[in-house]
Parts: C-alpha cells; structure tokens; sequence
C-alpha cells in the first residue's frame, strides 16, 4: 500500500501517512489537484507557508508500461495565482513508485535563508543542510548529486531562478543521462520549491522491489497492444523519433499558424532556419543525438541532443514550443542562439515558453531590438546574476509587460500563450481560454485535429466544433496525466479504436480493478472539476477563461480572428 | 447647460456633446464612475486603447461654496484592474466647471511615441506637439506652462513615471502657487494618462463668467452656514490649519495603530522624529509656511511649505499618510528625507503611499537596508533614469514583492494599504479590505469614529458596529467626491446635524433642485453600486474583498488580528 510522505520544510520532518479512502485510487494530477484543492487556501499567497508542493507519480509509474514515466508536481501557482499541475519524464517517477510513495507534499516554509536538500531512500528520508549547493545552476547540481549519491538516481532541482522565487522559474528533473534537460516548467513550481527554501530532491530506489502486476499475464498482454500501437503510429514510432517536436515548425508555418513577432502574422519568413529539419541536419553534422527517451520505458524518444558548432554538447530537449518562443516570436533565426537560450532556461531553471514570451515582449518595450539573439542572451543571462532586469524576465511575460508598459501581451490567467496562433487553430485557442492552467497547448492540444488530422479533423479556423474538440480533449488530457502517460502517447490512442481500452486494460490488470473507459473519462472530468473549484476559490471568474483583446485583430495569413464569445466558451469546460 | 468634451488622441480630435439624461445631473465621482462603467470593457488592458480617461469636476466646483474644488479623475486602473476614481484639489475643477465643461473624456491612444499636450480655453481645444517637454518632471513643466500660459491657469500633467506607464504613477495637479503639490494620486491614472500620450492639460478660464446659482440669496445663506460650520469645528478649524494631517503622527501612533516596518507593530519608537509637531517646528526655523489651501475657497488650510536645512523649498502637501509610508513603514525617521523622498514622487509623478510602501517592500525582499533614506533616495531617483529598477519601485508595492519574491505585501485587490493599521483600527479596515477602489483610505475613514471620536465612536479594536461605520462612510464619501468637496469637510458634518442639510441646501439652490438628504445618500450607493458592478464585468469577486493573510498575525500593541469572515464584509458594501 502506497503512503503519502510530507515534509514540514521548517522543521525539518517528515512522515509517512496512510492516504484516505478518497485518494487512495488518484495518482498523477488526479492526486496533486485534489491534494491542492483540499488543503491549500484558494485565496494564500504562492509563496507563504500555507501552499504547498505536491509531487505525485502517475497511476502507471514504476510499471512496465511504455512511456509511463511522467512525474506531476501541483501547488497554487505564483504564475497565474490558480492551481497549477505541471509534468515531465525523468527518473523519479519511476522510483517513487517503487518506494511506496504516492505523493511526496512539500509543507511550511522556513524563516531563514538556509537550503536543504532531500534525499529519500529505502529505508530513510533525511532533510540535509545545502549550502554547498546554494546559487548553483542545474546543470552544476546535478553532475554534483550523481557524483554523490549514484547515477541514475532521481532528482529534482531548482536553479538561480527557483531561489529567487521568480514566476517562470521551473522544477528541473534529470533525464536518464543526468541533465537538467526536462522541465516541469509551467506556471513557477520552482518558486514554490524555492520559497520552501528546497534546493533538490534526490531519489534512490536502491534495494526495492519492481512493482507487480495484480494479474502480471493480462498486463504483459495490454502492453504488448500498447507498445505496438506506439511503434505503428506515424508519430509515435517514427515522426516524433525522427525530428522531434520541432517537426512541426514547417507543419504549423504552412498551416499559418505560427506566431510570429508577438503574434503579428502566422507565417515566419525565416521557418526554415529554425526548423526541425534544420535541427537534424546541424545534429548530424556535428554528431549530436537525435532520438533519446527522457524515461526508461519509452518507445516514442523525442528528445535529442544538441551540439554547438565546435562539436560539444549544447542543449537537450529542445522542443518545437521552445524553438517557437525564442524564434519565430522574437524573430530570431539563428538555431545555435535559439539553442544556447533554451540550455540557459533548463540550467537557471526557467520555463522556456513563458521565458522566450518575455524576452519579445522586452523587444516590443523597446527594451532590446526584434531578433538580437546575442542581446537576449545577455538579458537571460540577468536571471543568474540576480538583477532586477534578470528579475522582470524571469517573472514572465505579464510582468514584463507590465515593467515596460507594453499592452500587447498575449497572455491567458497571466500564463504565456504557446506556439499556436488561436486565431488559425481554434480547437487549442479555446484550451489557452478555457484550461484552468491558463494557457497551456498540452492541456487539450486541438493541434491534432485541427492541423494533422489525428482523431478526425475539425477546421482551425472556424468556430464549428472547436469547442467540443477542446472540451473533449481536455477531459482525455486530465486522465492520461493522472496515468503518468507520456502525452504523445495521444496520436496512437486518438487514431485507434483499442486505443483508451488498452490504457484501462493495463490500469485493471496492475491494480485488479475493473474500469471502463467511460470510468476513466469520468475520472478526467473529475480532475477539471476539483481544478475549477480551486480556482473559483482564488476568486476566477468566466472573465478569465478568455484571451486578451489583442486578439481580436485579424491574423494574416488566414485573417481570421478571435470570435467566441465569453459563454460560448464556458461550454468548453462544462465538464 | 455643461458638455462633455471627448478628445480622441489617436486622431488628435475633439468634439463636444450634450450629455444624456442620464448623464445631466452628475458630476464628480459619480460622471466618472457612470461614464467608466458605459464606456470601458471590464476586461480591457487598462493602457489599451479601449480604456478611456475621464475628468470631471465636482457639483459644486466654480461656485463660491466653501471647500468645492476638487477634481476627480476615473479610468480602469493599471495598478488594481478595476475602476478608479482619484481625486485633489487645484484649479482645474473650478475652471472647467466655468467653461461649462461636465467632463473631459480621453479616448483611444496614439501609435506613436510623441506626446501632446491639450489647451483648452474659452473659445477653443487645442491638441499640440508637446516635444519640448517630454522627459520633464512636474515641477519643470508646471513652471513652463505658467509661464507660456499664465499664472494661475489650471494644470495636470504627470512626470517620468506616467510617461513610463507606471502603475502608481499619479497626475499632478498645480496648487494656487503653481507646484505640483496636489496629486490625483491612487491606481496609476497617470500611466493612462501616459498610454494616451498626453503630458499636460492646460485649462484657462479668462473671459469666461462666475457661475450663478439658480437661487442666489438661497445659495448665499447655504454657503454662510457651511463655512461656520467649517470654521467652528476644532478639527477642520483649527487642528488641519495648525499642523496639517501630520498631527496624526502622534495621534495614531498613541492609539497604537501605526503600521511600523512593514506592519509589524502598531507603535513607532521614533514617531516623535517624524510628527506634526517637529514638522511644524521645522518649518518655523526654516521660514515655510504651515497652512496653505490646495485650492482657492478652502478655508481648512491643511497644506503647507517646507523647506529645507538651508531655508530652500523643498515640498508642499506634505501629508500623513505620506510621512507614514515613507516613514514609520519604512523605519526612516529623518523628516528632510522622507520630505525629498515627497518631492520626488511629486515631481516624477508618483503616488506617495503606493510608493513609500513599495520602498518597504524593497527592504523587505533585502534590496535596500531597513530605515536607509539615503538609499531610499538613490533607489527612487531610478524611476527618472528609466532603469527597470526604478520600473519596480514605481509599479507599486504587489508589484515590487513579486520582483522580489516577498510574499509580506500589505495590499488589496493589489493597492498598498495606507497609514492605519486595520487590526487596530477595524472600521478604516473593513474599508480598505472592501472598497472597491482597493485599500484606500479615503473610501471611508473610519479612523472617525475608531480614533477621533468624531460621528459617534465605535471601538477600533472590536467587531462590533465596524463593518456598519465603513458602509455608512464609504456611502457618504461617494456623495461628497460627487459634490466636489474636500473630504475633510466630513469631520464638520459628521459632527453636526445640519451638516449634510447644508450641502443639500447648496445643491438645491444652485441648480433649482429639490433633494433631500436621503436622495444625497442615494447618489452615494448609486456611485457605489456602479463602481461595483464594473469590478464584475473586471473578474473581482468577495474573494477580492479581504486582506492578505498576513494580517492573521496578531499585532502589537493591542495584539489584535484581523477577524472579519468574507460574507461578514459582504455586508459592508451590501449597499
């Protein structure tokens, strides 16, 4: 039986806790969501004592499950001030699972300065003074742990970023080679750890058993279907492995959808500079990698690594959303300066989304010019040394605009938008609108439907259907997360009948349950509703679940606009 | 009968238009809120070209009745994000009112960066190239546009932080001596002023008529009583003239409610150094002068002249609530320098109490040592230098924290708190926690009855009779910024029953009108109800209607805390 373990952060304990009957069955965002809603104060302070850092494993992790290596981690958002789950691959998912642990919740704060790291084992949990760790980069801290305490341990970290308590500041985990390359990076988790006075969280799973399977034949069956239907997809077994995420900067440019100078038009002239196939081309020639897993376990490896021109090793991870906010948004083209700002954001511990917004809402201020790569580097590289501008760029993209006095600023509950345009890809508008993450492309990615035909199509550019499309993908979205599923996973499932049945099949025979579909779907719905109840009680209101006016300009190259109204989205999110 | 004068600044266009009948009989707060809550989309950006900026003089301003000339301004706030209305005293209003306009309206916004400044006179509205002042501080500007104009010509205008869009960046008006003394000062109305690119307004009577009551001899007996009453009340004629609002220093610091250090006590050791009477003192040996009216027909005289060691003006209107937030909040105890600290906000166009409390907050976060005036100094000298340090400060208190990481910020609905600390003084905390200005207070001072035994008393340290006394003071205040009176006169009227008689009978016979007190009362909860109403369509909810949980701590020397329930303050503005 799985335990709850909280640590109070200013005492320096921890305990272990038997989970109430409610929660017993949640894992993922289920758990982190409903923790958050029952225990933190809707109206807190992100950064008092009284929120606090939920760290959850999916329902699946620590299984043989292909890609179910997804770690959740929840709080009161400092972002967006609403309840905010943000995930990512990595090592410790996996070994929470295996050492019993459902959910790790950060508590209290400390009153004085002094980090702590934490390190879990088998049989202990110890809360270590981190002075030496203190200022450190992720990239730093991380070689530094595995030294210490083994490679392919977990960890979680924060950077400069998390101790300064920014708003973009992420929880970096270390993927399976020990760098800083995932994020959990939306919506300022780092803040939370760091206001938590939290440097990192070491994980060991040494001496513990593998999880088993209730019935270990129906579920070695279910994966074997699951593990098949990933390698027959087109994007699961070979787009995504082929060119990663970045794939879909000449998919999402000539479908004129992808924002470009702050969103002023949805085609960038210099795409190709900056384009996954570009990417693949510079990997290869200075003999990076282009197809890594960020888990054990996974079959779909959309990650890659990134040398520089010299040949050494740059950046991992370096995703199509990324390459967006620091590109075709900023208008920089230069792949290697796109590159070095995204090992920036993963070492100060940044989300690079909200980080990459910011830097081109500086150059709509004026601040630095549109696309001076070596000027946005220099600005990012502010975070490290702590001044105030270091501090405006890493509170995000609101609060930069607001230092600057920029109304143009395209932003949804104060979160950055990602790298759609919603005006020529309706279905994701109406999840960056409606979502109570804010926006947030993963949190129902109408992209499929609207853009490459996965689980029908829907047109991006009128209002017919979008809804539906979001609502019913924010529902599916919620469930894969508490799953602990990688979310790509979502192309095969869309495009297969056996698709949810396979999922429910392996969740049944782990657990010895006897789900259906229609029980998952319900638990998805439930997970929204506990997330909108939250945020009613941070005081939101159907005013928020909308873009901002900038949007109602018309978008070339389609020149479509901005055109549902405040209820008609709210239909998006009756759940 | 009077007009409203729109200008459009993008097109540099004005037109005057009869106002509706709805529109006709109002004036003050009460035309700025009604024409907000009309005009303005709730979920604008408030330095968007949707949000518009209106000034009106009140009711009676341009007669000869006693204390009438105060002049209100109204927009979206960029500091709270609801409406806001700011008031002071200067020549402005009574001008308009004698030019026969109800309101200037600003509207839309220019592309450009170059500002203008607007003249209007008698037979004309001129929008006019204003390069040769931009980048100015108030001060210079006053100075120029007197001499260009003419002395004793009404003006506003704001200084480096309006033209930087800053959120508590105020509009300053020119007092009788033409300094920019007297500021409109709360939510950052002049970075809206700013968005619209409009450095100064210049308003010139000459040539125009007195404005005649409909009942002259009615009018003139009113009048005699109000200016008795004003005269015999010890605080509004004797208490304000002698040592102008600092007389609280001492008074409040008795009653153990001045917020000392970021709100953790209510006593300041060293009140004596920053109080009424050592400011008095001082300008006694300096040559200033302690009793000045802000505007002509003010027979209180709060206001006063203080110079500095060698004799020199250094400020004017230099106020409690300012000597508070520069002083005991901050620990600085050195009256010339929280007097420099005053004239610099006035001259780069600051809010004095969002600014002071921000300068808190930056010792809070470790930024600048607790009680340094001198690097208080230096640090609020950044806002003229443009440096996004200086940007912090003058972006308020909520968000200076957030730069910061400091989750002890002293603010509702983002707006500092002011001078009172609410534990100890619970009726001016029901006000700041539910006004829908944001803590402010001068929304309905309850510091009356809590402290001056003025109106009744109702115990500051108790429940009891609290959330009543702010109700009943945040509706009358709606009246009285309506009217166009200075605030203070409420301490006569509260204090005497013909007191609202009288300033109904003046309203009866100037505009041949038959109300009643009740009908005064009504205006007042109409105001409100408007201003509530836009804070709806804005996203507030009673969520938004309480103080930060910081204020749970029990506070000394009473050790209070803060004990009201959200639906418990639902009730004071239950108008």
């Amino acid at each position: 039986m799985s335990k709850i373990l909280r640590i109070n952060t200013k005492e320096k304990t921890s305990v272990f806790e038997e989970p109430s009957e409610a929660l017993s069955g949640l894992g993922g965002r289920a758990l982190t969501s409903k923790l958050i809603l029952n225990e933190v104060p809707g109206t807190c302070h992100p950064l008092s004592s009284a929120n606090k850092l939920v760290i959850a494993p999916g329902l699946l992790a620590g299984t043989a499950a292909a890609n179910s290596g997804r770690l959740s981690a929840g709080a009161k958002s400092p972002l967006t001030g609403g309840i905010k789950e943000s995930n990512s691959g990595g090592l410790v998912a996996q070994k929470l699972a295996r050492l019993g642990i459902q959910a790790l919740v950060l508590e209290n704060k400390p009153e004085n300065d002094s980090y702590s790291i934490i390190v879990i084992k088998k049989d202990s949990v110890e809360i270590l003074p981190a002075d030496q760790y203190q200022g450190m980069g992720n990239y730093e801290i991380m070689e530094k742990l595995w030294n210490k305490y083994g490679e392919h341990t977990g960890i979680m970290s924060i950077g400069q970023a998390g101790e300064q308590r920014l708003k973009a500041a992420s929880i970096q985990q270390a993927d399976p080679q020990g760098r800083p390359g995932r994020a959990l990076g939306r919506g300022g988790l780092g803040a939370v750890m760091g206001s938590k006075k939290i440097k990192a969280i070491v994980v060991d799973d040494k001496g513990c058993d593998r999880i088993s399977p209730a019935d270990a034949d129906a579920f070695k069956a279910a994966n074997k279907r699951w593990v098949g239907m990933l390698k027959e997809h087109p994007v699961t077994g070979q787009g995504l492995a082929g060119f990663g995420t970045a794939i879909l900067v000449n998919i999402v440019n000539e479908a004129g959808a992808l924002p470009t100078k702050n969103f002023r038009s949805g085609r960038f002239d210099n795409a190709g500079d900056i384009s996954g196939e570009k990417m693949v081309e510079l990997i290869e020639d200075r003999g990076g990698i282009t197809a890594e897993g960020c888990h054990p376990g996974c079959v779909i490896k959309c990650s890659q690594v990134y040398h520089d021109k010299d040949g050494k090793y740059l950046t991992s991870g370096f995703e199509y959303e990324t390459i967006w906010a620091m590109g075709a948004h900023t208008t920089i083209h230069n792949l290697d300066e796109i590159a070095m700002l995204d090992r920036l954001c993963d070492d100060f511990g940044l989300d690079t989304i909200e980080t990459g917004v910011s830097l081109g809402i500086a150059m709509e201020g004026g601040l630095i010019e549109w696309g001076d790569g070596k000027a946005a580097i220099d600005l990012l590289k502010q975070v490290k040394v702590g001044s105030i501008k270091g501090k405006m760029i890493g509170n995000g993209s609101v609060f930069t605009g607001d230092a600057l006095g920029v109304d143009r600023v395209p932003a949804v509950k104060r979160q950055a938008l990602p790298a759609y345009d919603p005006r020529s890809v309706k279905g994701v508008g109406v999840t960056y609108a409606t979502s109570p993450m804010g926006a947030d492309h993963t949190a129902g990615y109408g992209v499929t439907a609207n853009i490459l035909s996965v689980g029908g199509t829907v047109d991006p550019l009128k209002k017919e259907g979008n809804i539906e499309l979001s609502k019913n993908l924010q529902i599916a979205t919620a469930a894969i997360d508490a799953a602990g599923l990688c979310l790509f996973v979502a192309f095969a499932v869309l495009d297969n009948e056996d698709g949810v049945q396979t999922i429910v099949d392996m969740l049944n025979a782990q657990y010895a349950l006897s789900l259906t579909p229609d029980d998952v779907m319900a638990l998805g719905r439930s997970i929204l509703n506990d997330e909108k109840e939250f945020n009613r009680r941070a005081g939101f209101t159907k005013f928020d679940d909308q873009l901002p006016e900038m949007f109602n300009e018309p978008v070339p190259p389609h020149n479509t606009q901005w055109d549902f109204t405040i209820d008609e989205l709210q239909e998006s999110i009756n759940f």
